[in-house]
């Protein structure tokens, strides 16, 4: 079985590992399995031949013997109920380990992801400058109920897992704000996450692509 | 077994079924699992009772034998897991169904999310006039890319799944601001949602303790 995911064939952040493609790497890494990368220039996220693959014409898919997916929740999952090292056995620790997954996506990211609405996309809008300080007051505002949760452990629940995988993935695109800073056990966290070996061969496999000169 | 579920006591939408519960409660009825309901004022949402269970103070949480999850798509996919009626069998359309419940939570909510922000976290603002109109352009965005993937038919991916209670239950939150109606496809698909038998049990139960007296 080959598997195949795409990547941008020029990273936004230039090899941050902010990209979505990151967080697929990373799991393919910490479940030892193989993969290829198809690059997607730019030009061919929004055309038919993508969009078939992933209809928001966004990065990364997934791709195996017969199955194609997008969404990395769903990428990250399905690698998780395939391969052993990313979801405990137990059926009530898995089920609590998925709910993080979600957890990072629907209440995490939304606010994470409105810092780039704000600092970009609503960048030259009049009220750039003074709406910012309200989206990283939400943002804030959810770091703090996860600082609480998290408290001295070192993962969420138990040991590593998906959940921890996607969380790290979510609070990473937070740090370059500096909120993530603001709360030391969260950021100790995301230290954590990325000091992990399969973390660091996932960053630099997409450094390799996005910073080719580095 | 008994599953336990919490909902506002009273929902900010006075019983238009957009609040969070309405999701579990549909999944619930599709999978034909009875369950309590446990309200939640406002006030003790954010107490260390409730944190317990939901770390970011929000509703529904699930309940059952020695198990507690929180977000929806966490509660949802554990019902499809568990109970018949909600996942195909067959593992690719899985883990496809699967893919619209994170597309539904990931891609699509966010931005249906921020016309809330927009006319109601921010309506006092200074720029809430000139700022609403570009939030709806980036749903529109994306209800033309769902729009042209689902086409003529009736769900997202072969007969209805999990990812379609999603998919519906996140879209019903985008038709109050009228851009639901700008794709009739769409509007229509969400219809076919809401006139599923289990879904008019979820609605009317969630009406029942939020407009007691209509």
């Amino acid at each position: 079985m080959t598997i195949t995911i795409t990547a941008f064939e020029r990273s936004p952040d230039g090899g941050k590992g902010l990209a979505r493609d990151t967080r697929v790497r990373w799991a393919l890494e910490e479940v030892g399995q193989p993969y290829e990368v198809r690059l997607v220039p730019h030009r061919a996220m929004k055309e038919p031949a993508h969009l078939a693959i992933h209809p928001f014409g966004q990065i990364p898919t997934y791709e195996e013997d017969g199955l194609a997916l997008f969404e990395t929740g769903a990428i990250v999952f399905h690698l998780a109920q395939r391969f052993a090292g990313l979801l405990p056995l137990d059926a009530h620790a898995r089920a609590r380990a998925i709910t993080w997954m979600f957890a990072a996506l629907n209440t995490m990211e939304p606010p994470i992801l409105d810092i780039f609405t704000a600092r970009i996309l609503e960048g030259d809008k009049p009220w750039a400058a003074e709406r910012l300080p309200l989206v990283l007051d939400r943002v804030r505002a959810r770091l703090r109920q996860l600082a609480d949760r998290l408290g001295d452990a070192d993962w969420l629940d138990g040991g590593f897992s998906a959940g921890d995988l996607m969380m790290v993935s979510v609070l990473l695109r937070a740090r370059p704000s500096g909120v993530l800073d603001e709360f030391p056990t969260l950021a100790a966290y995301v230290a954590r996450g990325e000091a992990r070996p399969a973390y660091r061969r996932a960053f630099a496999a997409q450094l390799a692509v996005n910073a080719p000169a580095a």
